[in-house]
């Protein structure tokens, strides 16, 4: 065990990577179904709100890294429970050794606005268009604007017609460990919410697993 | 309620923000404590290992899209469930309006590596220096380089020497509500790891909260 500064009750590190919680999708990318392939990446995030930006870091001696850089184009999968064990895989094997798709039993389906495939299982699907590809040092971010995005309509609420991800039981990567969404904790704004506007709100029991 | 597009079991959506489940973190800075101040985001992830970098997109208005564009630095303060409401508050309030520390009880101290204050509540501090500013649209990203990380000791196993973050139990961000983290799913890398190296990891119980 290496010796541990500690000054004023706080662990004093050298700079490294600590934001967390964070999401671990699966990246799918491909022009065609022979080239198709899926990494899983948690270096990822909404750059902008409007137009709606995200990136994604891919280190550049993975397979995924070739493919985006000349395709332009990538599927952001988000996963949740079910998808576990795929997404951990699929962050470890190498699309150069396997069909990721076959191998992991996932369904491959052209993009509605990009030709790269969704991930027919996941969720949400965002369809990406990359605008920039910046060098970084071990990882190439990619800069990309959000062009469509299709989500499993068994997660809408017909009645409220709000969409729930929460039912999916999303997938969290926090320090090297998956987690499942855990214990409701408030909605945005709520800290600021009156007693009327809190009575207001739709009685939705944000706990309820699929 | 709107009308819902739906083609193939799939709800097909106009471009949007649905990378999720995300931190929610507050970002303090200011360069004296008259000017310190806190902003919750969550549009915020990590950009490169190597050197460590991040970035935080800011919306222009913000009180603290002035302070860092000016000071060049900022902390990413992790969040947890015993900060939620802070968290909340100082996302939808402003520092123009309010002492964000007082007014919450929070406690500001000079990072050891920026002049920006750390929140000393917060489970993990994450020390930047802004190396670009890039103006995107609705929100500037700030892309910076990690400095120095402090941690809070308690989260230490001294036995192991590992942080166990999960004991400070994180706050969730995802698609407009704040969750705890939940049950534990698996370790990075657990679908490939033979029976005989999954009995020598170390027992610890993942699910443990604080």
């Amino acid at each position: 065990m290496e010796e541990q500064i500690i000054k004023n009750g706080k662990l004093q590190w050298q700079p490294g990577t600590m934001v967390y919680p964070i999401p671990a999708v699966m990246l799918s990318c491909g022009d065609k179904p022979d080239n198709y392939n899926i990494i899983t990446i948690a270096w990822t995030g909404t750059l902008n709100t409007n137009p709606p930006m995200l990136y994604a870091s891919i280190r550049k001696n993975r397979h995924s890294h070739e493919i985006v850089s000349r395709t332009k184009e990538f599927v952001i999968n988000l996963t949740n429970k079910d998808l576990a064990f795929q997404t951990d895989w699929c962050g470890v094997k190498s699309g150069k050794d396997f069909d990721k798709f076959k191998s992991m039993k996932l369904t491959p389906r052209k993009g509605e606005k990009v030709t790269a495939p969704i991930i027919v299982e996941s969720p949400v699907n965002i369809e990406c268009k990359v605008t920039e590809i910046r060098e970084l040092g071990t990882h190439d971010m990619f800069v990309a604007e959000v062009v469509n995005i299709q989500a499993d309509e068994k997660y809408l609420d017909k009645r409220s017609g709000s969409f729930e991800l929460f039912r999916a039981n999303p997938l969290v990567y926090s320090h090297g460990h998956y987690y499942e969404l855990g214990d409701h904790v408030g909605k945005f704004g709520w800290s600021v919410m009156s007693e009327k506007a809190k009575k207001k709100q739709p009685q939705v029991n944000y706990n309820r697993r699929k």
